[in-house]
């Protein structure tokens, strides 16, 4: 699963994420799938299924592979993944000898989705701390205005009077939420897959268990059981993901509503200019965080379409997966840094009236 | 949020679930509605805020509440909530001199949400109890004829035979994190909603806390803090029926993809018939699970939009929930009893060659 | 398909439509199956397959016909439609001799998309003349009003005066093209569907398209090749009528956001009020364009998946399309109704600095 | 707009389009633009708005203009749109005499929004192309293959027998309605923007329709009234891309479930192979064709979302086109070549027992 520079460069400057973006080019794609074709050897020589000197020879060769793009993107067009074409091109790194020790009782969705996972983790790092960030940012500025007088506004009219705090407490309370069930969906995201052709790691024998929890700890994943056609732990991360992108939208909606010329309550330091009106002052930003929030929620839609994984493998559902949920962590990793810079740039303003 | 007879009775007999739609009448969205509002005067009895004899004159009324229904229902669409009409009724019912402890530091939203919350507890019992049922099914299934060999299919090909245990642990696993996902979102779904006007809880004074937790005892809810305009867990509750009817749709494609003509290694007892064509036998049951969680997809996706909820609150896209939730509750309702009888009447059959 | 108060009473009140609703009434649905076995009768003895005197038998069946809801529903659980059920019951009213001559040929799929088109037409007669009474109340208020300065906003920020006139240009526009685009569908849409089994017509031999003319002319309706699983039109109705409840919702949005306290240069008469804050004035018909837009634009995409059509008729995808089609209609419908108070309810105010 | 390998390298190489992908690039979206100013300089000139030599020098330097792209990237980045940035670059490069004339009287969203028309017009030509070659595949695969017999399909069930060429017309018909669908919406899309800040060319005076029209000639589309605000036209388009991607996505179902190893009446030369399993023919391009229509029917539905279009022009709405469109427009342009390919390299076979 590959997305490097989704939408181009363009809207990766507006609405993407470098950081994130890293994780889903071919090269950290096929990276992770070395590092997962090279850990399965080794659990398997532990497990006593691969000799020790054929797991080191697979474990090296991952680590000088050179990828021969066009024929891998070759092998891709024509199997619909990667995989078969990339145990070929290790299989001959290694020699006839070692060959058969690659990819051992393995299928392609078990690298595949492995890794998947090895870079979902180190994403859900980087929106774990840009979630905390955010929160640190939005404490701050409770901090520094939070006494100042704000009118609520309900049904898009002006209500009664509170505060700045209030205001700022109703932006971090799900933030907070949202980390609480970050804790929660780990567990169940960040595990290995590894199930062999049908998803009963039956080509692993009896040491089928202990090959998977050698690949889980050589890879730092946790294990659970084979779960190719059962993909409710992506569909759960794309709905957390979904839930972020919402606040911060409900976020960036305010701000834009806040910062409206009549109601101006709130400034913006270095709002974005126009093409044919210098004086205006676009809260580009808050736009951004909305746009963000209606991308991801209508992404949630369609990733959810690939829960209906028919048999043991659907090629169909998988790749529907594919299309969808790469994009999601980078505009929710990108949402992040814009909504973080931007309550770090804002300033309420106490506004005659505001107070009553 | 009302939803009786979600998409009239001919598409709920097929598709919808009469003890799910039984909470999301009118009936019993008044009966919730007066309960909260009982309820709310007795804490604020109890915190001093209103006379007790008020509160039971108040309870009394809610109580013995007779609703004009056109009435009722003009206010609603007055007023986009019914809640302003139905306090008039009964601040008439109590007198003048109670009248004003009557809904007293409360919003509409406070009253619309609590309520809604009253019934998606009973809503969640139910669900948990039928994928439970479910559960105990498949255990069933698997115990009855889980030696069965069984080819497996992956990408719509035949691959290599499992057995039908393997078949059903695959549909099993992801039922019980569903449940495990529901005891960690519980305690964020099942909270009272009390924040008056615009959120803050103002206008209940010193005793606002008290009268939170006075209202979440009586009720038998969770505290929390308001969470007018922050409407993560509802997102996160929609999100799981999908995740859940991801599930049912997967088993439904199986079963409907197994019990193909020309596979035949599933027959489901009382299929359904044909008015042309007397020697079919339709998966009925097994399209309708594809059809509940394409449908419950699709309706997270609109459901998230209303995430972007602007200010303290959002008009537009509270209602936006309303059109919602309620169908997905009850489809997903819905299904599992459909999932349950289709696990009950189907059978695995021993093919010929099935094995290899 | 049948949607009788979509939501149940209240979202109806509030969000449909009770003469769309009226379309989707089971009894609807059961009258314009009736009408279809009937035509088809007729249009079948026209063309020498049916004795004369047995069409008007069928015809004075349907006429007369009393349903048994319990056995229809019934039906319609264990066939997945009411059909065969139907076709029992009518053929029990005519009796043995004429049995054979009754839904003759056709498949239980003819009579339901029939039925369904057949309501459809109303339905979009309906759609058409609000349109134009939306279009002609916007004529009045631009001849009412169109000369007062106004100031446009663009990404939420004051930009330049303009005049009432040009802004209710923007919203008249988009819908004569609708109503341009609704002349380009009617006539791929209003079409009757007759394919027999499996969409071949093979069952009515020679004289098949003799009949399926009979049957289009009796139903005032075109003729089409069979479209058991080629939904094209159906999608193209659905995204029709989400284009015009963008423009609603726009309109909504717009409303909603020139209303504001602050900017406060509309004012719609008879706004909702609030429980807790009587000085409020809610745009609540504004904000019900903006969700009822939402809801139709999240429809669709859930809709579109029911393109996927497998074989010669599927049953999952069908039952998808009755679960979001009849309320988009009525919410549409109900949304033009809704917009058309509004702009006759609203009146541009000339505030200070509005014109600069 | 600009989508330059949407979805990575990868993505692109399994679900993409090159062709298509190459109408949004940054570079591809950089010289539309340039020729829209160059042809706004050009038409202004012809009204008498701009000096015919300020004019010619305008065209010159947009020939010859050479990106400095960190610059314009920060522009997009600061102010939501790039254009605000290429006006400076474009007034330093014609001096500043000249520099008055450069994009007068237009505002960015002009410059874009026909930018992107200028490229999805082309789009349109190689998608009505691929279309077209998609229907005579057809059409040869029906007089190569037509008569022979073939087992339909109905909910999940062999139903009767009819012919090759049955089945393939249930493909064809929905396709020439796309094509009469793209006749009409040609003229409604393939329009310039050319409004002004807020839509109304007031800064243009009483030259602006004959700009308008100047410049509708120079890049060969057709006049409309400004359209910032009113989207239904892109709307229109999604919906229409949809339409076309899911009757692909039918014939891919279809054709993936005719090659299942127990049904195998189609066989597909060149299918894709497994990592695990050497016997399998896994029908990669069929399941590619589902995916490509679930998820452009996902699309649509958050494209959707983008008609409620706040005020004058919203940042946030039409961000959320951009993100969404040009991989539509990508997936269904690469969809209809891998649709064209496999109708090419498939076959039908007579198996016994197919014709009853």
């Amino acid at each position: 699963m590959s997305a490097t520079e989704w939408g181009g460069p363009l809207l990766q400057a507006l609405m993407g994420d470098a950081a994130a973006a890293a994780l889903f080019t071919r090269e950290a794609e096929l990276q992770a799938m070395l590092r997962v074709e090279a850990a399965l050897a080794t659990a398997e020589a532990e497990a006593g299924l691969v000799a020790p000197a054929a797991a080191a020879a697979i474990e090296a060769a991952c680590g000088a592979f050179r990828p021969d793009w066009p024929r891998l993107t070759a092998g891709l067009t024509q199997d619909g993944v990667m995989v078969p074409a990339l145990v070929r091109a290790l299989r001959a790194a290694v020699g006839p000898t070692v060959a058969p020790s690659v990819h051992k009782g393995a299928t392609s969705q078990d690298i595949i989705d492995t890794a998947l996972i090895l870079r979902l983790k180190p994403a859900l790092g980087l929106i774990e701390q840009r979630t905390r960030d955010l929160l640190a940012a939005l404490e701050e500025l409770a901090a520094r205005q939070g006494g100042l007088p704000l009118m609520a506004h309900t049904r898009m009219q002006a209500a009664l009077p509170f505060t700045v705090a209030d205001k700022v407490d109703t932006w971090r309370a799900p933030l907070r939420r949202h980390l609480q069930r970050l804790d929660e969906l780990r567990p169940r995201l960040l595990v290995v897959q590894l199930g062999g052709p049908v998803g009963t790691r039956a080509e692993l024998g009896s040491a089928a268990d202990a090959v998977a929890a050698g690949l889980a700890q050589r890879l730092d994943l946790a294990v659970a059981v084979p779960w190719h056609s059962a993909r409710d732990a992506i569909g759960e991360l794309a709905a957390w993901l979904s839930l972020l992108a919402g606040t911060l939208g409900k976020i960036g909606q305010d701000v834009a509503l806040l910062a409206q010329s009549e109601v101006g309550v709130v400034r913006v330091e270095g709002s974005g200019g126009s093409s044919a009106m210098p004086h205006k002052a676009n809260p580009v930003a808050a736009e951004l965080l909305v746009a963000a929030a209606r991308y991801v929620a209508g992404s949630l839609g369609t990733l959810h379409q690939a829960l209906v994984h028919e048999n043991e493998r659907s090629g169909a559902a998988w790749t529907l997966e594919w299309m969808v949920l790469p994009s999601m962590v980078i505009c929710v990793a990108g949402a992040l840094a814009r909504a973080g810079a931007l309550v770090t740039a804002m300033d309420f303003v106490a506004v005659e009236g505001s107070a009553g």
